[in-house]
């Protein structure tokens, strides 16, 4: 009986009366939605030509891409006409935010070309690993000079050394200090010496050493298949002489780069969490999950957009270079007794897990919660974008 | 002398002569960008009136809001379009899935009112309950006679459950199997009898023996801040007699979810990772970022936007439930042994560690590599997209 209920609604769903009309009118209305979509691309195409002027015009008078302010009050015209319109001001903003940064990724490219030291020579050190060619590309696009010294290249290091305004180390982080050492008495004393390593009080020590000239150690918050210096983060740990250097963090930035200042000293501190403790808890879960034999596709069907998000950034990992990760887990004593002090604290939960504690585990969680603090709440805002940003998409 | 040039530069750049006519240019071509940018609007607005009386035609003739053949017919047109108009076809893309969505959500939401089985008489058990709550909402918004049985109300268990045709239990994990013992001498016997629980095992049997009416397993993977079920997965758990179960699979699909059928020990099995072991894990780590005392918002400072959203996943966690996730967490003896091995697991890494050993940590490496395969590549694809995302936003 209930059955026959179903089947006699599903029926109508399928061959009611008039469907013909219905499909008629549904039809009429999709044609007038195509017509306005149309339109609107028609719109961003025009758009995208008014602002190849804008970045015409600001090429030729040295004006800077980005322009925060100006951003913002777009957005904010565009949320009130779409408040205005009985849109959702959140979905304005939502569309708008992804027309601005391709506007500015595009003018950002576009400008990549202006060098703020036109004609300067550049010697990229390792620059046949990927880093290297990466930034071989960026200092060839913007018309510097560009030389590069690999391992068979040294029989050479005098002629490639000559008259350059500036040397980047580009190379593992156990052969920096080495090769500082080795380069350091072929650099022009006023050349800008620098690094790209993932830490940065070692290799400047030992920069500082080898040369007496300007000196900046960089670290690049990225890898090489980034495809915009857009809003990437470059870290800057003061060597010598920086108003000397203060060019070469010019460049980046009008690379669309952001370029943040630290102490050599606190750099690597921070770095012990952001990259060594958080890709070694990375590894080790997706080493267990290799263990376990986990049947990745089947759990992925059942599963929420968070799991999928927080399995894609392990499978990430491993999509990677496995020297690169090793190099950065294992850098530094510092590093490992960090990594020692975590496996120990996770042994310390043991004995929840095997009593089922679950009054222990809430009095943790939230202690741990009140440490997390704002915070937390911060984090559940991004994320609940993004898992939103994610069901839209796959 | 350098100095001079960088200082130089930078005049030319905030007063070169004849500065106010690449202003007055400048003006007239942002003027142009925001008269294009409330044309685009405008057709937004317009497009939204047109998908009204699309939604208001399929609520009359019951026909079903998503249409994925037109969403991505649609798509393709846009990218044909937008690639003649020398725009990417991806940017195009991207901002027609949020249009896209942002539809479909809005169509399902205004479809929401549309009952499966109208008039249908339904019991949340655990009605105050946050998840009880929220499915109190939906079923009232349905038209469906909604009635809630929370732990004051058993006095009264019998005219609660007289004629219903549905009984959810939305109760703690620990308590579900008491609880269905003690309602199933109270069901009519053709009600359906369903659950909420995170496990799908052990509910499922309880269920089984307190009701002899037809009986469904269900385990929704979200959470009550969910602001719609459009996409959200809910697990089915056949128990008996499905075809009378179906019209509440229908319910929750005409509400957008997608309903995924499993074996209720495949899906237990697999939750022990997908819940258990990935929230585990996420709770060790914030606890040990605790431990060590890690200023937060500092290490955000200077990281890549895949910290961010990693160090996000965590805060997430921490900003929730605690009792939601100490149940998911301890829930059974099966899970609680998976997490046992997870920490011996980690205890494997520490040799490896404590030498500093490089060589074993990339043959490591690459065996997890080959054991994640092609999902490393997809994983890379996916949270690459999303970090742009991340970066357009914040």
């Amino acid at each position: 009986m209930k059955q026959d209920d179903r089947n006699r609604r599903q029926e109508e769903q399928t061959s009611p009366a008039g469907m013909s009309d219905v499909e008629t009118a549904l039809k009429e209305l999709r044609n007038k939605i195509d017509a306005v979509d149309e339109a609107v691309v028609e719109l961003l195409a025009e758009r995208q030509k008014v602002v190849d002027r804008v970045v015409a015009l600001k090429k030729a008078h040295n004006l800077p891409v980005r322009h925060p302010a100006r951003e913002e009050d777009l957005i904010s015209k565009r949320r009130q006409q779409g408040a205005a319109s009985e849109l959702d001001p959140d979905f304005i903003e939502d569309i708008y935010r992804t027309i601005i940064r391709r506007s500015r990724v595009e003018q950002a490219s576009s400008m990549a070309g202006k060098s703020v030291r036109p004609g300067a020579k550049v010697l990229i050190v390792g620059g046949e690993g990927r880093m290297g060619r990466y930034f071989r590309r960026c200092f060839v696009d913007a018309d510097y000079e560009v030389r590069s010294l690999d391992r068979n290249d040294w029989w050479d290091v005098d002629r490639l050394c000559r008259e350059i305004d500036l040397a980047i180390l580009s190379v593992p982080i156990e052969q920096t200090e080495a090769i500082a050492v080795r380069l350091g008495p072929h650099l022009p004393a006023e050349a800008v010496l620098s690094d790209m390593t993932s830490l940065k009080a070692m290799p400047l020590a030992a920069m500082m050493t080898a040369h007496s000239g300007p000196v900046v150690g960089l670290h690049p918050l990225f890898g090489p298949t980034t495809s915009t210096l857009d809003k990437q983060i470059i870290v800057a740990a003061p060597g010598r002489r920086s108003s000397d250097c203060q060019w070469l963090l010019d460049q980046f930035i009008s690379w669309g780069a952001i370029v943040m200042t630290a102490d050599a000293r606190e750099h690597d501190e921070i770095m012990d969490i952001v990259q060594a403790l958080r890709h070694f808890a990375t590894f080790a879960f997706g080493r267990f999950l290799s263990q376990k034999q986990i049947r990745l596709s089947r759990s992925l069907e059942f599963s929420s957009p968070i799991y999928r998000l927080e399995l894609g950034m392990v499978g990430r990992l491993f999509a990677q270079d496995p020297s690169l990760y090793c190099e950065i887990i294992l850098a530094s004593s510092q590093r490992r007794a960090l990594l020692k002090d975590y496996v120990a604290s996770m042994n310390e939960n043991l004995e929840m897990i095997e009593k089922g504690d679950k009054t222990r585990f809430q009095e943790e969680f939230m202690k741990i919660a009140d440490w997390f603090g704002a915070f937390s709440d911060q984090a559940m805002r991004e994320s609940t974008y993004l898992i939103n940003k994610l069901i839209e998409r796959f």
